[in-house]
């Protein structure tokens, strides 16, 4: 059996048969649009995300359940930097002619696990044939009141910058595997990036972050969108910028400038917030369940731009911010 | 001035500000997810439709601006296909290294003109670099009531089978595209399709249609989806299926056969629904105000598969149902 004997319609029957039904859901794969229920006096968040072969992965060293995994991270990473709760979600895929069933079903598996995991159900979507890779976009909707959803452009002048977890492991991990090597901590950080979606949902419902946005294009990069929607600007200590111990190690041996991977190295999928001084008590209890670390990182401040502030007291103005996408 | 000096912020800024605001947007392009107001009492309806270069469409015929309308067109028409009411919707492209600037705008002021003639706002989406040919993925959010969303499960025996405008001029638009013509009302029912969406509105707000689907894949295939999900047969009254009168003169000449373009032709974007015959009397009343024709093209049977009277009164089971998309 292979995916030309299947049939896109076999296809879609093989998909919709390992979905599990979750409430909210009136109509969801096999029409011409789902049709879902909104939870009354919720606000519908709703984020998309492409992936393309040879752009954002490649199938040498991606194995297909975690590129399923990774492509719905993204957008569950996009609706906790909301504040939101994610709750449905749409699969489209152009497939190459010579696309396995097993690789299909290795992908699907991998993506309904992690659907399962956030409570999340795939209602829709389209396959077609591509002749042009692998072509993955995900369309993700969650929710959340309007007084709990968290912008990029609440940043003020004063608030402090935290950012959860640790920074420059993916983009480490991607120097690992480019290099060859298939394991270790930063290689999965890479591959299998853990979406924050409880802290988000928990920060934001704790009415903490003033601004928020996940790490997805570096630090610098997303902390610029941050900046720009808020008209502010900031200051960042890069001595107190969070790293794994494992980075710390690894990145003795590296030929890339470890800084740059902190500050600019994309994917982390951690999230980026800004809290005022005067809440910063409540954090720790926010987030008490959930065992995730916050680091302080710098503070916002009315004088546009970015300064990073060395551990020598020396002050730079970057100009390049994070990731270029085309 | 070109894309990449532009930049993927800077092509997001340009985007955005073309983009017309409308009511229910709390947060449109420019944050990690949109934030809209769902209508109180409504269903959410979502589609996802995914266009790839080579596959989908030819650049070497295809205006950008009517791609951009098209690309949009095929959703709102699966929105009209659930009797919804079209709103919002996410444009994630990924592009070629050489696509121009110019492409670029043409593209989106296509598209973002029959946004508006529509009211839908454009609230999000994603871009990115593609090595492989322009890659396009629209997702659109549509609203109805619960009583009032056409699926494709609600058919029964003895119900009409009705199918708006004419079929079969798409197909034949393509054909006459292969053979380098650029013109005429068969090439411009392919390069830019009319959504049905006041049709389906008002049948659907009318309480007319047990089932509704478009006609995207052909005629056989989309009938297929609705006795499939109906758990229901069809006979279909060959001679009575709607041809335009250009269909007709072109058809002479044609190397295919007229009757396949008819049957199996894609991408006319007519509804296609159901009907008990008790209601039939007041589709005239509900469709007044469109001035589009509605044919009774055959009937829902008990008996399962699809039978194809032909006009000498003889009757064939066809096997093969409508585009095969791999």
């Amino acid at each position: 059996l292979n995916l030309r004997s299947l049939g896109e319609f076999g296809l879609i029957e093989r998909i919709a048969g390992q979905v599990a039904d979750l409430p909210g859901v009136v109509r969801g794969i096999g029409d011409d649009a789902a049709a879902l229920t909104p939870s009354p006096g919720q606000l519908q968040l709703v984020t998309s995300d492409m992936l393309l072969e040879g752009v954002h992965f490649d199938l040498s060293y991606t194995p297909p359940e975690l590129l399923g995994r990774k492509s719905l991270a993204a957008n569950l990473s996009d609706i906790a930097a909301m504040g939101g709760r994610p709750r449905w979600f749409l699969l489209s895929l152009g497939l190459p002619a010579d696309m396995s069933l097993e690789f299909m079903d290795a992908f699907v598996g991998g993506m309904l696990g992690l659907a399962g995991e956030h409570g999340v159900q795939l209602v829709g979507g389209d396959t077609c044939a591509s002749r042009g890779g692998l072509v993955i976009s995900v369309t993700l909707l969650g929710e959340q009141t309007a007084g709990s959803v968290v912008c990029r452009s609440g940043a003020r002048p004063g608030d402090l910058i935290c950012v959860t977890g640790t920074l420059g492991d993916a983009a480490l991990g991607l120097l690992e595997l480019r290099a060859g090597r298939r394991d270790g901590p930063a290689v999965g950080r890479h591959l299998d990036p853990a979406p924050r979606c409880r802290e988000g949902l928990l920060l934001a419902e704790a009415g903490l972050p003033t601004a928020m946005i996940d790490v997805s294009d570096g630090l610098m990069g997303d902390l610029g969108h941050i900046l720009e929607s808020s008209r502010v600007g900031a200051r960042i200590d890069t001595g107190r910028l969070p790293c794994s111990h494992y980075f710390l190690e690894a990145a003795a041996g590296l030929t890339a400038e470890p800084a740059d991977l902190v500050l600019s190295g994309g994917e982390d999928y951690e999230l980026l917030f800004t809290v005022p001084p005067g809440k910063m008590e409540h954090l720790p209890s926010a987030l008490s369940g959930t065992g995730t670390q916050v680091t302080v990182v710098g503070e916002v401040t009315e004088v546009r731009g970015l300064q990073l502030l060395a551990p020598d007291g020396s002050v730079s103005m970057p100009r390049h911010h994070g990731f270029r996408h085309f």
